[in-house]
């Protein structure tokens, strides 16, 4: 019985997230839907990163068993053309053996957060960028985001309603850079908590307004306490980027 | 009587184009109307490009006469506030003196052409990029690109429907170039013919895919006559990008 490795683009817009739901359409239910027809048999997607609703995916990975042998471009062709017209697209599909896990196997995953910087909101990139109409202090920022680079109790960042078995994660990269009129948080670790990134970029925004400095954020992690923390950032900003194996 | 200059960024998706009409939203009378609201009373945009329904702006510019005298960064506020739920942002609003003319003072427009080359079609760049599922020759393109460089007869890419009165023009640039996954072709000019980007990328990718040497381009530019041109480019891969004064 193959198997078969999926790398997804999509738009998070109007979707209920990754996990297939009952009050609306997720990504999980479109490419399952679309495997339907094609493989004749329901399939179970797996999946590296159960997004939020909104949350947009650069290059997810899933992967799925199907009694079908199915040459791996004609499965892509076959969800892509079955999958219309939700913004979801297979990028690549390949074979892969047994033992490949898209949850379990995955060594890494990153995420990219935009934010928009300007006195116009955004029109082109509504609900794609989280827009404030001033500048942030994007260096004050990037230097406190050091303080959460490596192994910590992210208590302070995780949503009560996260069912991990620990608060403690690893924390590989946390960079806040400007890229023209935007600010890009790129966050790169193992696996995150819930809402562990969104719990980030919303605080260090504190910081990036003059409203905290980095032992305010120094002590908020210290804290292990939600309360202590920032906001959530909306999940339209957030993009998963790549899960590496 | 004051005069304004706004500088626009649009999503075409959804709209009849720049120019008000009967059959759908245009990005003009969304802003007229948004002006009227705080304005007071009717007021008329003049623009420096009446982009096709599809196409989109990243910094179109237009002018208005206002008989109330607002400061203009509340101009830009109260336009931005009304305009909603259209994709439509005054990016910079400015007072102009009366000689100022979007139009008939524009010495120089530029337009950017997005093509995405890969096998998965687009997710989040839907109705934003011409897809192609295989790789175009970027460098047979721009090559052959040059010799519509400089002051030509450009009847073989001016649309039917074109009302200017000469159809000669002078590019003052042609570019095209790899950008990651995309192919980006920029145009600039004092002014353009109706389609003539449009109609010129069209005709470029016949150049990408192999099927036109860069003597066929020079003999159909040679035969000022539109049917031995290749085919319009979609309206969704253009973007106004700037306009000089």
């Amino acid at each position: 019985m193959p198997r078969y490795k999926l790398t997804i683009e999509y738009d998070g817009t109007g979707l209920v997230g990754w996990q297939r739901q009952n009050n609306g359409m997720s990504v999980q239910q479109a490419i399952e839907d679309a495997c339907v027809i094609f493989a004749g048999q329901e399939v179970r997607l797996h999946v590296a990163g159960r997004t939020d609703a909104g949350v947009h995916g650069l290059g997810m990975v899933a992967h799925f068993d199907m009694a079908k042998n199915i040459p791996a471009n004609k499965v892509q062709l076959a969800i892509n053309h079955h999958i219309k017209p939700h913004k979801i697209s297979i990028l690549h599909c390949e074979e892969v053996d047994e033992e490949f896990h898209a949850r379990f196997s995955c060594i890494e995953r990153s995420y990219l957060y935009r934010i928009l910087c300007r006195s116009g909101r955004p029109a082109l990139d509504d609900r794609r960028v989280w827009w404030f109409q001033r500048e942030l202090d994007v260096e004050a920022m990037n230097m406190a985001a050091q303080l959460l680079i490596g192994h910590h109790d992210f208590s302070t960042f995780r949503a009560s309603q996260c069912q991990a078995d620990s608060p403690f994660r690893t924390l590989d990269e946390l960079s806040v850079e400007r890229v023209g009129k935007e600010i890009h948080v790129r966050c790169r670790a193992r696996s995150f908590l819930h809402h562990q990134v969104r719990n980030i970029v919303g605080t260090l925004t504190l910081i990036g307004r003059g409203k905290w400095s980095a032992e305010d954020l120094q002590n908020a992690l210290d804290a292990k306490d939600r309360a202590k923390g920032g906001e959530t950032a909306p999940a339209y900003g957030l993009y998963f980027v790549e899960a590496k194996y």
